[in-house]
């Protein structure tokens, strides 16, 4: 049996140092380092990577992180609240401010501050956001997918580090199951109360499950739980497919029964998981778990990205004679 | 100040009874015994009000107090998950199991079973919930709202313990905003394949925001938080109204962020719930928490009405003074 | 297998027809009436009963039903925190008040108030208990244990409600193994000063080892974990036995790794709970699930009580011939 | 007010710059990043320097940390469980194995196999720390206080990663207020049985609240609550003193009102931390908070530390006249 290795600190360690010493520790490091392991394979090998993302990550700083991973090619479907959209479209000509839990929140909105925990909105970019959208909201001709709504609205913003952007600009499709529950939906009815844009409630369902049923291999990280975490393993549900691997962090636990901290093995039960996956949870608070692990995650495919460049530039060199004896 | 009275148990008690012996602890005792107070004001006065329901009730046990609760007129608008009514759909002919979290997920597939925690299902259930909802899914002329559609699946439903059913008889409006993210969605989207469904994506927003902006005051009960929560807050936000009494029964906490754990004193800092509500959280798992606020309240309400009955009684025969002797 | 039968709530119910209606649910409402099932085997076999008691329990009115269960004789030994037997003794003379967790706590020191979560205490009332401490500490002419100390301190509090009091009128030993992490330590300690107390370390686990090494039978109630809970496992781990009954009602969960929130299946590696056992946990706020198995067992102990009664009237008429035909 | 500043990622970056991205983050990042600046602020000015530790952080692996945190001079007192400190002496000469929280644990105890969530134990290294125990525990003359007897098994102790080692070398004092509460204090207790060992219940209190009187300013990290908590909380307590400085990472909340809990602020009321403290609490997995806060914190110090001294080497290189034109 593997012993534990009691953990080393360095000052000025990298992410990944500090990740790979958690793989022989307990607990929630080794579960992180686990998942670092996971997503290291998911993003080097040939998978259909999803991502859902439930909780307020973009009003706590995680929205760039994930345009960047899909300008990197890192997400191939997403799967996300409209609370987050709304807020990556504010983001990208407005602002989040730090506020605190402390607050009195009748001060708050008389004040015309709105407060998700220790973060502060302004209404007048909430006001921005709906001429905004009213703006940007599309008339159709005849009745679309919540998908291509969330495209069309991607191609409209223009900050790069948005998310709905760049999700746009990598074709990577976004998917809101629970669209209407946003201010994205108020906004979208309330322009369809003059125009005419339609959108069908089902018509997401088709476009993913083509996606999940034409996955060679397919891996999933779930930011959070709820909506979108159902909606991309119910998709795998009806294929003869199922996720290869699959990471999670979550703050819920399972003792409840609730889907957000429902173990993964409880989804082999499904058929949503494969019984070979390889998966874990990480169990904290993802504004802390996420950027450790996709921090690691990078530096480790940077690193084997650079191996590969230094073998191969050993490679050739070996076989050039006359340098070879340089080095 | 007020002083803690130490908690008195007598053998036989009645709930109600444990509940207001809890009204002078600490804790979780005395919010669950503020929310029996919230709650029995509600139920007692002019409110329109407002049930969210996540998290696996129906599984878990808790159908037939959700339909009794309707059937007694204590739900005027219901927001629920689509899990939660299709597990309510196969009860109405099938069942659920008593498993345990222990199993072996892998060998619970070979048999056909699927496991939410400690509760199983078996596969030819689900079978037969996609024969039912392929009779029952209706053919629509034109575009209908998810409320419409949840409305006409309620008719076909014959168990009178069934949410649905209940809520048709009732004439209360059901809304899943995550539609697409269930059994249901799944069965419509494919029904939709052959025949014609047309559902809107936003069409129930008008229905409930009209709800909220005609209620003179309002209430609502949170079980578990999700979209359901979200969705019935923010169809308060876009009116002038916000809810005047709220309860939340979770087991998040509000420390990471996510709403399904945010205070309901944050919802105030939106415009959700008015600055001089009477409010409650009340942490834990919701299988505990939720029937004992209801029987304490029912058990209250009762209790209220034969008083009532009694004083008006009294009142009638104090005033007709030729029966004061009958007695 | 068995299925889940849909909770039913009938106003005016007793707490353990609830329970009893919980048996047949998921997740926590199954727990707790497992929970009850074993309290019942527990309380009505021949077991040496253990009570272990963690978190503010009396600050939250949880007192006198701990002190009930020690006078009903349903305590065999007892192990708590110095914290709680701290604010027993405050209770037998002072008071705990209601607060609010949302309290200025600089304000509250100001004003000479101490704050626990929503009760609060007041600078005069632990002015009272040092007095007290002060005049009822003894002087001992050999080294004593903690536990006879605590046997000391029960007999001079004169709250026949007192836990510490009642402990002593039933006989029942008291241990308090972290107790110099408590203002009785603190008092202890000062007293010690200018008078002679000794009080061995280690003198308690002779006394609580002798009684788990001479138990038949045994069952373990650990309310909210900590130090009692592991203090009384571990003197189980020393002897050849190991516990046949085990019921741990907390807020931790497993996945931290941390004992509070450790399964009972974990002890079952250590030795410290028979393999054999029954044993269940129940995840939530204790000031709830206590009271709530509390009521239901005594109800369920009342009711055999009352049908052995009636039996046992019952076969005296059968066994007197001149009465058999009167049925 | 200060915006939410959106976190970037940058593969192979140190975990000091991915925290001070995480300082203009919401919820968990942004504590644990307050919680660096705190313990970079704590370890650089002249404080005395409590830590509190509780949960199985040693088998998890955390104890090379710790002990290096010692040897370093960041610790001037210690707090800990006896439990900790078991597995600190196993460490010096066995191991703790990697298992899995899914194994049966009845047969892990036919197989001589203890488990802590999903660490394991092997009997044989319990076997040799009883030998060892019964060979260095001390014959006293007169009552030593548990302090005492941990520095005299810290001398004992040959492994300098030891945490009782580290502890000995560097002259710290360790406290274990619940010394009976852990199998040293069961071993101690069967030393007794033959030999003179004569522990005092309440002298460490005396010392611990000598060291709190003593100190100028003070600051503390509580990981994981529990007693070691309360213990040098309380301490401070009966001091006119109070803490200036506090970190807590826990995984208990505050809404069950347990001390594990308990906000800082709550700690203010009772005057345990100054009213003019600054503190924070991050809420996760100290197996993945703590490592994450030590090396962004001593990656500061260093990078302090060589700016000092490349600013000294300016300054004694612009005080040296032939040089000053230089500038």
């Amino acid at each position: 049996m593997d012993t534990v290795h009691q953990l080393e600190i360095a000052p000025g360690m990298s992410v990944d140092i500090l990740v790979q010493g958690m793989a022989h520790c307990g607990f929630g490091a080794r579960r992180l380092a686990e998942a670092v392991a996971i997503y290291e394979n998911m993003l080097s090998g040939d998978f259909t990577k999803f991502l859902t993302l439930s909780g307020a990550m973009v009003p706590a700083g995680m929205r760039n992180m994930v345009s960047d991973l899909i300008s990197r090619g890192h997400v191939d479907v997403l799967v996300i609240t409209g609370a987050n959209l709304v807020h990556d479209i504010i983001e990208s000509f407005g602002c989040h401010c730090l506020g605190t839990p402390k607050s009195d929140d009748a001060a708050l909105r008389a004040a015309g501050v709105s407060r998700i925990y220790d973060v502060f909105l302004r209404d007048e970019d909430f006001v921005s956001f709906e001429e905004l959208m009213q703006r940007i909201l599309p008339q159709t001709q005849k009745t679309i997918s919540g998908r291509e709504l969330m495209s069309t609205l991607g191609e409209k913003i223009m900050d790069r580090n948005s998310i709905l952007r760049s999700a746009f600009d990598a074709d990577v499709p976004v998917f809101c199951p629970a669209l209407p529950d946003s201010m994205i939906g108020l906004q979208a009815w309330m322009f369809g109360q003059t125009k005419k844009l339609s959108v069908d409630a089902f018509a997401d369902i088709k476009e993913i499950v083509d996606i999940c049923y034409n996955s060679k291999g397919s891996g999933i990280v779930i930011v959070g739980g709820g909506v979108p975490k159902n909606f991309a393993l119910q998709s795998m549900l009806v294929t003869p497919k199922s996720f290869d691997l699959a990471i999670q962090l979550t703050t819920d636990t399972p003792e409840n029964g609730g889907l957000s901290g429902a173990t993964l093995s409880e989804a082999i039960s499904w058929g949503k998981i494969s019984a070979g996956a390889r998966y874990v949870t990480v169990y904290g608070d993802a504004t802390i778990t996420f950027p450790l692990m996709v921090a690691a995650t990078l530096e480790r495919l940077e690193k084997n990205r650079k191996g590969s460049m230094n073998k191969a530039l050993w490679k050739s060199a070996a076989e050039s004679p006359g340098d070879a004896n340089n080095e």
